[in-house]
């Protein structure tokens, strides 16, 4: 009996905390620079807390609410618990915890940077970069230690305190009693991901439209009086709702797992565990080698690739995973197992875990070709810049459309593939081993907004050109693992929704979700429409709330005499504040559409047009979110080429040129695209998948919990009395 | 036996060409204005001649070789037969006449409309749409007759003379044969749209990128190289491409319906014929109530409304054709029919058709406030003109994506009442009601473009500008009906793909198509993704035929000398060659994306798949549809609100301001989503429909053509014999 290894989850889960302290002591030690830099990288953290406790205030209402009504329908049905209230709050807490820890650590490390970039590259990229691992460990040591830590608390009280077996329904209800850690993490990443983007982009586009287009003055000027305010929201938006979202992934994900790893009846040495354990466990080694990885980001000397450096420590921690996997795979897992009818080998799990890894690196490949600088796609939306601000739209619209092809294609042989080699349960635990190195993959899109405001208060407090172009190289780098990491998240978005969705359909009792059926495909288009309004509230949210940045700093430009000639400052608190007013109020409406759709389609139609729903939102969740980022990436790369100038038919063009500056709009538009309502996509369609899995139990079609194995039953009675009857029949003749 | 309602229905389609025959005449007899004004429209004429030959040319290559597969593998199977390439060639010879019929009006009723506002805005309403109706009753004449004409000779063929069933096998191969004429119209219509899509919007966005904006003339001014071509694009793109579109969306709903009819078993005094001949009959009374709807459009004096007129027109039709449709659904169905175990009743039928109208109506007004000026969707694109391109474009795209959501509840809330109604054929009919009224539809739609040439001509024929101020009241209204045309086709698209959809799973033998299942859901995403890569081709093709005519159009303000000053004509046939040879090259692309994926995924990976990935093009379909026609047209209506003037932030802004040429931009990049990507959607989702239909049979699962019967049949005899069974063991208790 090895069921000490249900042990070794959370302490897997505190080493990475540990590490984590270890790493953010150093950061903590290094030089913060002069005064100047110091008192603008307090305005921007300052900034950031403000925002956070506004959030937090809102969100806090918001909780409290759902765990009353969660602790309520807990009790209406015999597989769930009012416990699953204090599971919901523990997770939405821990979400928070996670976007607070990489705030804060973003919010020293960046002038930290600046400070380091006025020596070298080299150790601009080791601050950066040692923030960005800070936050990617506390992610994914808070997640592993609360689902490790819950799980055991749930496991004791459920199912071994009543002599439960592993695989019956006292497991069904301690899991779906985790599930509400799940929904609590999801559901404040949703709300920290829209409102930290709604925040981030109404104060880079109004700060932008006004300072660099209407007064002329550079990106991060200090006279605008929305720098601060654009600073913050890279911390809010790019760093805290990217935490809160990788956290409420990379939990969704192992939760999946384990839900269909349930279903799975072996004998083995951890008390018949092993598939539940088993994402958890590969969670656990993943921030091991996710922390070697770390260790293998460095360039030599300052003329190193730094791209290239990222990459290597990438590489070595999925291929370690990869190797773990195998032998964690053989030494857990029996030879045969079986879900649902489709009978599978523990080879076949680890092939599964193998595609979900080529998927994944497949997936930031091809977002790579069509986001970066020198490529085909970002190429024809330069020289489509020629002849205009219309023409560039429409290139860029039109590379995002196109950018869905390829991902699409290799999605859906990840699909079919893993669901080969492993059935359901491999397709879950190829997204699992997708996210095993979330430490490492969010570490690498981190360091990037650190960078960006490191670069920001270099240029506002005046430094010679030398420190910003280091921090530019290190900018512009995190740019483009800022794409992939989005064609990586949306991937293994689409992975865990389909596992959810198969998790929902067994404790549905629904054992089809037919298209063919009429009031089916009624769910799938409305389904499929979700993702555009979600998309055109946090489009328009950013909208309105630059063009009230906007007014404000016009009116500040024209009301406090002598901005402009640097003497007086302006008063970005003003920014910094109507930023935070309209992101929060901005958030509640699409955020409470993904909630509360899937509740009332679920309640009014039953859980086979609520899994139409979930197909459509899921389908055109990835399309739009795949788009969306997609053209947004590449219209923002295709605007920085100007600055080292582009030649178009025949003529080399700089910034400032008319190409440029239709380049700028396309820039411009691309923002909310790929910062707010592109990458909530994948939350929302995760978070639907996991409301929708909370609520099957009191909308599963009656008597039938557990529908899938009574019909499988019900399939055995029939085969075996249909022969007997015939041989009966025959034997009269 | 009162089978003479067969022949009835050719009979109404003749009627319909008549009708047509004696307006054209009419039309014709006009007076069509002085010398230069018929110089300009012969150009105009000639060059739309010239691109139709072209694309007849591309197209008749293709058409041979798609006759000759249909016709072996026609011979492949039990239900098809080598004539359906015969049936191929005819619907799409007819579809191209359509176009034809069409297009050969539209440029003989511009001018003369020009003419006619010459003297009051009465006349000229009345020539230009009394040309529209020309198109309309082409369209649905040649459709009712085509379609009514052989499905006698099929009949007669492949079941009386075999003293066939109408509802057997023998049935099912006249029907599986008359496919082939859907296929035939809809696939030529996908390129007519796409090719004139591309056309007229590459000679648009040229046209105005170069003269409005670089060279600083007025649009259609007789300087501008590309003007021809623009106008030229006008007749091929929102004429003839419109005229193949509507031709092949009537023919395929009315087939869809047919197809489902053909399963119902009934005895009547019509063969057992009446749910096969219902939808015709109803299409052939529509085509008399819309020739009674055109005939009140109609102003008494300049001062009534022009939008009003069409609406009583529009309403007429419709009024009367639910009405009739009561006592034909009365007289000819039986009280209750069943369709694969649905049971239903003759006034479920009635009603289903009712709600098919109320879903095109609630359809085109939603769509009408989405894209109306005045309304807060438009506006709201206004003030965010404000602050520039940028803003105005995610301002478009917003609305864009927010103008999903009432129509899909809209639809879903169709489907599901309408299959309550009368199950699978109740979502059919409900198509073929909303469609019956096609000739009026098409009648209001087609008078816009005729107008807008109207006002070209005006222009370059220096006419009085009160002359123009006519033709743009004119042009305006037609601006909102063509918004709100889009609106219904996608609707109608959207029902019939489902009722193909429907019978395709009939036909495949499979009876269910579950989303649950791994390579079914990949099905479905690569499904969602064929509406982004088609309208990723369309879109990029207009820009870049738009960047070779912006070239054009520059070298020949360079080159010749005295364009300006009115001394030297431009050298427009070249524009109109640009256009003509890009829209030809560029519109292969796509149409073989919509012929090939089909088929590639039928084959490779069956039915079930293939049904997959038909759910989702056609909800993704929808959605890109309603989201970029949408756009497009609110964009282009935020603009043209600058001609009058508009507050912002307390300010007028007119024409040339800032604000204005913010509108500019977003009215540009609508251009190829409303004008070409956008309505190809509807095509889209119904050519990839039948082309799954025509192949059914050949990827039907295997000794199971008729799957839904056998299983059917399979479950009765299981339910008998259990409770046997079941007896038999408690008897012998």
């Amino acid at each position: 009996m090895e069921s000490y290894i249900i042990y070794l989850i959370p302490v897997l889960g505190v080493f990475g905390l540990l590490v984590m302290a270890l790493k953010s002591a150093w950061v903590s030690r290094q030089e913060a620079g002069d005064e100047n830099m110091v008192e603008l990288a307090t305005y921007i953290a300052d900034g950031a807390m403000a925002f956070l406790k506004a959030e937090w205030k809102i969100l806090s209402y918001f909780a409290v609410i759902a765990a009353i009504l969660l602790a309520w329908s807990g009790t209406m049905v015999e597989t769930s618990d009012w416990v699953i209230a204090i599971s919901f709050l523990i997770g939405a807490v821990l979400s928070a915890t996670a976007g607070y820890f990489g705030m804060k650590i973003a919010t020293k490390a960046n002038v930290r940077t600046t400070q380091a970039a006025r020596t070298s590259l080299t150790h601009a990229l080791k601050v950066s970069f040692t923030g960005g691992t800070v936050m990617g460990l506390g992610v994914a040591g808070l997640a592993v230690f609360g689902i490790g830590t819950l799980f055991i608390v749930f496991y004791q009280m459920y199912v071994v305190s009543v002599g439960g077996a592993a695989h019956g329904l006292e497991m069904e209800k301690a899991i779906e009693v985790l599930a509400g850690f799940s929904l609590g993490a999801e559901s404040i990443a949703l709300f920290a991901r829209v409102g930290g983007g709604i925040y981030t982009k109404a104060a880079d586009v109004g700060a932008d439209l006004v300072g660099k287009v209407e007064a002329g003055i550079p990106e991060d000027d200090v006279r605008n009086p929305a720098t601060i305010a654009d600073n913050v929201g890279d911390n809010v938006g790019d760093v805290a709702g990217m935490g809160a979202d990788l956290f409420g992934s990379y939990v969704a994900t192992i939760l999946a797992t384990m839900v269909l790893g349930r279903e799975i009846s072996v004998v083995d040495r951890f008390d018949g565990l092993a598939p539940i354990l088993l994402p958890m466990l590969i969670a656990g080694f993943g921030i091991v080698f996710s922390i070697i990885g770390c260790a293998m980001v460095r360039i030599k000397n300052d003329d190193g690739d730094v791209q290239k450096a990222l990459n290597t420590g990438n590489w070595t921690s999925v291929i370690l995973t990869v190797i773990a996997s195998f032998f964690v795979v053989r030494w857990m897992l029996p030879e045969t197992m079986e879900l649902r009818g489709y009978e599978f080998t523990n080879m076949g799990v680890f092939y599964a875990i193998l595609v979900g890894s080529i998927v994944g690196a497949l997936m930031s490949m091809i977002t790579e070709y069509y986001t970066a600088m020198g490529k085909g796609p970002v190429n024809s939306i330069i020289q489509q810049s020629e002849t205009g601000h219309a023409t560039n739209i429409i290139g860029g619209l039109s590379v995002g459309m196109e950018s869905t092809v390829l991902p699409i294609i290799v999605l859906a042989a990840g699909i079919y593939s893993s669901h080969y080699f492993a059935g359901l349960y491999g397709v879950a635990i190829a997204a699992s081993g997708m996210m095993a190195t979330t430490a490492m993959q969010l570490a690498i899109d981190a360091f990037g907004p650190i960078a960006d405001n490191a670069g920001g208060i270099a240029e506002m407090s005046g430094l010679p050109e030398e420190v910003r172009g280091r921090t530019d190289i290190l900018d512009a780098v995190g740019n483009t693992t800022a794409a992939t990491g989005k064609g990586f998240a949306i991937a293994s978005a689409a992975l865990t929704a389909l596992a959810l969705f198969a998790a929902f359909v067994g404790i549905a009792g629904i054992d089809s979700i037919d298209i063919y059926k009429a009031n089916v495909l009624a769910g799938l288009f409305v389904g499929g429409m979700i993702p555009f309004i979600f998309s055109s509230l946090a489009i328009a949210a950013v909208g309105r709330a630059a063009m009230e940045m906007v007014k404000e700093v016009r009116r500040q430009f024209k009301e406090i005499a002598g901005i402009m000639e640097y003497k007086a400052k302006p008063e970005y608190g003003r920014c910094v504040e109507i930023s935070t007013q309209a992101s929060i109020k901005e958030m509640i409406a699409p955020g409470a559409i993904a909630l509360i759709s899937p509740v009332i389609v679920g309640f009014a139609f039953g859980p086979e047009v609520l899994g139409g729903m979930l197909a459509g939102i899921t389908v055109s969740g990835v399309l739009m979110g795949m788009f969306q980022n997609n053209s947004g990436g590449a219209w923002d790369n295709a605007k920085k080429s100007f600055e080292k100038g582009v030649e178009i038919s025949g003529v080399m063009q700089y910034k400032g040129s008319e190409p440029h500056k239709a380049s700028v709009t396309g820039d411009t538009v691309g923002d909310p695209f790929k910062d707010t309502s592109g990458p909530s996509m994948n939350i929302l369609i995760k978070l639907t998948s996991i409301v929708s899995l909370i609520i099957a139990p009191h909308i599963a079609i009656t008597g039938a919990s557990h529908g899938e194995l009574d019909k499988h039953d019900a399939a055995k009675v029939v085969s075996q009395e249909a022969p007997e009857h015939h041989d009966g029949a025959t034997s009269l003749d």
